[in-house]
């Protein structure tokens, strides 16, 4: 089987690591060498061991002999467009590029279906740990009620030191990028962008339609302050940036990216560092928890070689994917879910607050502020709350919802 | 599609519930309805809501309308008979029997694959978990170098127990009878039979060879004291029954089980009560976790739904497997294998050991006693270090294997 590989950056050249490094064991899986025939990347490579690389998209889409295609481009523009196109001429195509999966999958997907083709993207999320195939085909028979997701291990990373150093947000970051675990603009991390296609991606998987990223509503962690920290250490949870999707109590499913107060009794609470973390919850189900590196050269790439390996397997027929089109009812905005809240207030403290308990530190430090966990609201209640607290003589300064109890 | 259920007890009637219930969305999975048109089982069952229960097997042997057969009968008794009969009349078979995978597995899996036939067996190991189609459709691009498995509930409730409680074995053991976590006859989990049988299958996925199940040394938890348990809490250790499967020294696959130390910074210490949870190790593939309620009638039930439903969507083809024939060479015999012990002496306290750590209690309780934890040692090194102490006038009450530093 000849195929091609669409940029040769760390994931895309770790997936010619792996198809080199394993030929022999490759071909007892698949039955046949994978034979890597083009190299698509705008760069030169003069020291690599390939020889095959080109800058021109239609060496690719117009040699008859490449079955497959690695797409490890990452964006939409070009990918879109040559993913689309190698589709359309009858090639699978194995991807990595979660913004993409997020933003056109459906249709990507729907053109593999008629075609008997493939399009997989299990590297798209948790890099080398196995989510998106253990979600279309092993946790088929009962309906998920529940994904929480701990998927980016830049924002993880970040909480972590916050956590075990008392490090601040700013701290913590420009220690991740001396790490090289953020990136010199961390926006897309730090911001939850990352985190939101990703909870796209499983949302749709797990309950079956597409979802559309800018109706996620997505907060990051640049704004929790070690006095948040401090009190999450009081009470026993830790603070996640979790993806989070459910099925709503309106029909539809709601999907949202936010830091979240983690009791330690939850394993999410656990995940630390780089690490990533899924748990996928349903009635009869039982919780199942998926836990690896997320991110990683080989690990990811071992994930596209193994939806290569898949596609292989399965020339001529296409794998069913259950991904519908987006409709806008399936999408829930959110109104009517409710979340218990962790909200701290500054400017003194104030008695006579309904349906809350309150938490004070004892020490100094936090003489002019204090906290409450209230019970489960919706947004506009939380809102109600806040106000009718404001009233009394104080701000409310932070609020996180609580997951996992 | 048709299919046939044998075996009505907890899984097999969880089945039945599971179809049942999710017949719309079974219908959208797998382009047709299932139906279930036989269940065999010695017993009556006069209040069920089925109707075609049936104690003769040529009923379903003969039915030509069944294509998919599931067997939930456990034992090798006839259940081994029934599939090798089904297979051979070209009925794909899904299974939740560890003992069958086990045991005739690689024969079972041999006429499935002459025939382009499914013998599918996602439920044998970990109940709900996604733990067998994760390994060998996405760990497959690159070589696992280990797999460690808390793989007993039972076994891992009474541990827990014992830490959290203090308890001693026999109290925690009567404690988890009486939660319907044991059963009468606790021996096939707490000596180490359940999770010999699930180790012996994860390591025939993981490695591509079957290994034997009374080639694997199997010890169980009937032996951890009290005192075990006060030296592992000193030390910043849990005490785990583990499966683990390895590449040997000598080239071919060691799998062993026994109750281990296990540091707290490993996931696994965090796994408790009737939880399971298994770590594959690669070098290139990153460590993954599965974690997740290792039984339970429901998420079992939905395991094997998830087969049948992958059976239906590959009528006519052989879903690939790597999983090669019993060969000698290929289990080691562990000889070479090297790890750190955790040994406890009683008698006395003696000075000058080497190669190893000293522990001691400051307090009166062990005043006769100390631990020691040793470098990675072979077997015979460590019978060696333990004569050389035993020769200076103290015995050997307790050993374990330490792992996942």
């Amino acid at each position: 089987m000849k195929i091609a590989i669409m940029g040769f950056g760390v994931v895309g050249s770790g997936v010619g690591e792996v198809v080199t490094k394993n030929r022999e064991m490759l071909i007892k899986k698949c039955g046949e060498p994978i034979e890597i025939a083009h190299i698509l990347d705008l760069r030169d490579f003069p020291d690599s061991e390939f020889k095959c690389f080109t800058k021109d998209f239609n060496d690719i889409l117009n040699d008859p002999e490449v079955g497959i295609v690695v797409e490890t481009m990452g964006g939409t523009k070009p990918a879109y467009e040559f993913s689309k196109q190698l589709l359309l001429a009858g090639k699978s195509v194995i991807t990595s590029n979660k913004e993409l999966v997020a933003a056109h999958g459906t249709e990507l997907m729907q053109i593999a279906r008629e075609r008997n083709l493939n399009y997989l993207f299990e590297a798209s999320v948790g890099g080398g740990i196995p989510i998106i195939r253990p979600m279309f085909s092993c946790l088929t028979a009962g309906e998920a009620t529940d994904v929480f997701g701990i998927l980016n291990g830049t924002t993880n990373y970040i909480l972590t030191q916050m956590f075990q150093k008392g490090e601040s947000f700013e701290n913590a970051l420009r220690a991740a990028q001396q790490k090289g675990y953020a990136e010199a603009d961390p926006t897309a991390d730090v911001e939850g962008h990352d985190t939101c296609r990703k909870i796209a991606i499983l949302s749709a998987l797990a309950f079956g339609n597409e979802v559309k990223t800018d109706r996620i509503p997505t907060e990051g962690i640049t704004k929790i302050s070690a006095a948040d920290v401090a009190y999450a250490e009081k009470l026993g949870y830790s603070i996640k940036l979790i993806g989070h999707a459910t099925k709503a109590e309106d029909g539809g499913v709601y999907a949202a990216v936010f830091p979240a107060f983690v009791p330690k009794t939850n394993p999410l609470a656990g995940i630390n560092d780089v690490f990533n973390g899924i748990i996928v919850k349903g009635d009869d189900l039982g919780d199942v928890m998926f836990y690896g590196r997320g991110a990683g050269k080989l690990p990811t790439a071992n994930a596209v070689v193994a939806d290569v390996v898949d596609a292989i397997k399965h020339q001529g027929v296409n794998i069913i994917i259950k991904w519908n089109e987006y409709k806008e009812e399936n999408q829930s905005d959110g109104k009517l879910q409710k979340y218990p809240y962790y909200v701290r207030f500054e400017g003194g403290r104030v008695s006579g607050l309904e349906g809350c308990t309150v938490v004070v530190f004892n020490d100094e430090e936090y003489r002019d502020e204090f906290a409450v966990l209230t019970n489960a609201l919706t947004g506009d209640e939380l809102e109600a709350f806040i106000k009718a607290a404001e009233e009394k003589g104080c701000k409310a300064v932070s609020k996180l919802r609580l997951i996992g109890e």
